[in-house]
């Protein structure tokens, strides 16, 4: 069967769909999906992130959302894939409401995985491209007011005279595009930070870190990396990224502030958040807040009998500085996750003496490896090469339904232990605990389930 | 006659000039273009920016540089059009020492046109994609150094303990992408600014100053604006873009600091170039100078009779502030083209009693009609959704050669001078003084010739 069949088969597919929900025919869009079927929508059918592992599942949510959800229009985008009899495409659809795109992989005709996703609400699209803003208007106006004027005002403002629609707690790469988003989306947001400086939650950690993810994974929205970006950014090359694109995105951006509390009255539904700014107490009233504070941003600092009494020098990983200082000083590093095995090793290679403490097994993965084996489908220049860019990377990958990841995950995992087997074996004479995971699946599934006990 | 034989057309010609460069048979090459013809050449065959506009210069030209050029492998790249019995195409092509690129117009089978133009030098190509650096230097090195102290060493060495190679002499948009294109090839340069900033010889203009180019027309390398950016940019979101650009893209960006002096040793090959860095006298010793001092960044002031003892405040454009404090007063602009219109009408916008003084005649242009005759095709969303980017666009409009440029420009401003007709009759009839170029070729021309006498 050619591209032309798989085409038609996902036209098929998605035709039926289309008829079978028009039509109000929901045991005839049962009909469509396999035994075992997964959906996992992003906010468009569910107004929410769901998903949902049964066809149980997929008929309660239909039932009770297709009426004020109204889908319709659904078309293939770009060509259909085959492989190991799947079938699989993306494709775009309606509802009455938004713009969306999904993603479908059909097994004998049915459907496996359905991804949805919510591209742009109808009325409130980003003004992009062909609808971009002039910058200036010609003819004459009396009011004119210049961008430097209106920017000026709006710093000096929002906050104080007038209320933002939103604030988010936390400035660091997650806030960061998320406040983008919004601006361009014309919703007035502040986004609070401790430090000084958008970047330095990057800035302050230890001198040696780069990103452990590849530059094709940690694109933001809108300005991608120029195409000389290094793979691993070193951490003071994103700070200095995270800084220009609040610039540049036009962000409201309150560095040094931090939030003291916080309070939603259910009668007005406004939230009262009280924030310290550069010292001042500012109160702000938005309608939502969201807090981007990290899922690493608190330090684990275990309770260690005995460590009141210690006169060394104590740290957790996120206040240690980096190797300068240390040298011939006898170090102690507790942990053999990520940040340990960095600062151990910065630390020997400035002549520290360092002693690894290591409680339970760690997943260890050669970086080159990993790359290789496990992201380079998706996330790689040679990905790039093929269309792949990390709009569509970050689609396919959502496309996936957590519960079927491990299965798909271990067969990668037995491949690296496998062609790293003569490195895993020296790890494990040298007194080294190692595994790939509860069930072999691996790294990712190790993030998603403890966001730790890995070394990559 | 299909695309496939368009593109076949022009295969056959970048064949037969292959077999006879690489047979050395110069006669053959030069029966292979029109008795009408030109060749420009951007670096790759005469290692300078040359147009040879007949036949017996072309054949001179590839007389004395084919045997140490070297050309090889002519390549069509993309698909050929056609229009008006013109077959046209990119193509690419090497010589001994670099990869160029091309376009050529074909008429009857014969070149009519021919651009040449050198994308890199063997051995010195810069890295991106691909050959992109690692960021992070996986395993054991005890002379570690970060990104960052790499950095901070470079920026306090360079023109002091070290010899940068390369010193420009002006840091507006011309010599910042200059020093980015350097910096990507890693040739040590320093860019010498007078004001604190980059960025600041835009913010320092009237503050009602947009951008006269659209955005698809601005764009600097590496890093194009994001998607939303407005059509014409303000002068303040531009300053900020030069400014962050210069810092993502680490060049050795000296504000504050004026040249004095330079001189060039035949000897040794070096410069001898006296700067003030925030008041501090230093001595550069590069290979190179480069002057991106712009081609409009000295005031021509006039010297009017009368001008010592004029009691009012006196000021070039370059030194007008933009119209806040001139309320009610009154103000004479001086001059007719684009700095004078915004000025005055800033002017007049803001209760100032302004009169314009015209000494000749003036080149005016709508900005929406000129976007859409002249520039459109090149230079807009249309045609990025025909897949003409800037890069393409440029190299379409490079080109053309200088001396057919009036002939090809006249119908369009036939054009626009019809459309607007009724705008341009009550011009003259308000008493302006009108012209469309000295052979009605238009702006583009207008530039080319003084770089001035126009409003857009």
């Amino acid at each position: 069967m050619g591209e032309d069949n798989y085409n038609q088969e996902i036209i098929n597919w998605l035709t039926a769909l289309d008829r079978a929900l028009q039509q109000d025919d929901i045991e005839a869009a049962c009909a469509l999906f396999q035994d075992e079927c997964y959906w996992r929508d992003l906010v468009t059918f569910t107004w929410n992130i769901k998903t949902l592992e049964s066809l149980n599942d997929i008929r309660d949510m239909v039932q009770s959302q297709l009426s004020h959800i109204k889908p319709s229009n659904w078309q293939i985008d770009g060509d259909a894939s085959h492989n190991d009899g799947v079938t699989e495409s993306f494709f775009t659809f309606e509802t009455e409401q938004a713009r969306g795109r999904g993603y479908v992989r059909l097994k004998e005709g049915k459907c496996w995985t359905l991804l949805t996703t919510m591209v742009e609400l109808k009325g409130y699209e980003e003004r992009k491209g062909i609808t971009r803003e002039q910058g200036v208007d010609h003819g004459i106006d009396t009011e004119r007011t210049t961008w430097k004027e209106k920017r000026d005002k709006e710093q000096a403002e929002l906050g104080y005279t007038e209320q933002p629609y939103c604030v988010i707690i936390g400035g660091g790469q997650g806030g960061i595009i998320l406040g983008a988003r919004l601006r361009r989306l014309n919703v007035p947001t502040i986004i609070i930070e401790k430090n000084d400086r958008p970047g330095d939650s990057w800035r302050n950690r230890y001198k040696s870190l780069c990103l452990h993810d590849p530059v094709w994974y940690d694109h933001l929205p809108y300005m991608p990396f120029p195409d000389h970006w290094p793979v691993f950014a070193p951490k003071d090359q994103i700070g200095d990224w995270l800084e220009m694109y609040t610039k540049i995105m036009e962000l409201n951006y309150w560095g040094k502030t931090e939030c003291k509390s916080a309070h939603y009255d259910e009668d007005t539904g406004d939230w009262t958040v009280n924030v310290v700014r550069d010292g001042v107490p500012v109160t702000l009233k938005p309608k939502q807040l969201v807090m981007a504070t990290g899922m690493s941003g608190k330090a684990n600092i275990p309770d260690f009998p005995g460590l009141d009494g210690f006169e060394g020098e104590f740290q957790h990983s996120s206040q240690h500085p980096g190797p300068d200082g240390y040298e011939g000083k006898k170090c102690v590093v507790v942990g053999s996750n990520n940040s340990a095995h960095d600062i151990a090793a910065a630390l020997w290679e400035n002549g520290a003496d360092v002693t690894m403490v290591q409680r339970s097994s760690t997943h260890v993965c050669k970086s080159d490896t990993l790359m290789d084996v496990a992201l380079g489908g998706l996330y790689s220049e040679e990905a790039v090469a093929k269309g792949i860019d990390h709009h569509t990377a970050d689609m396919i990958f959502a496309s996936l339904p957590y519960k079927i990841l491990p299965e798909l995950q271990k067969p990668v995992y037995e491949e690296i232990e496998a062609r790293d087997k003569d490195f895993y074996d020296r790890l494990k004479k040298a007194g080294f605990m190692l595994d790939f995971g509860e069930d072999g699946s691996g790294i990712f599934l190790k993030y998603l389930r403890r966001g730790s006990g890995y070394y990559m």
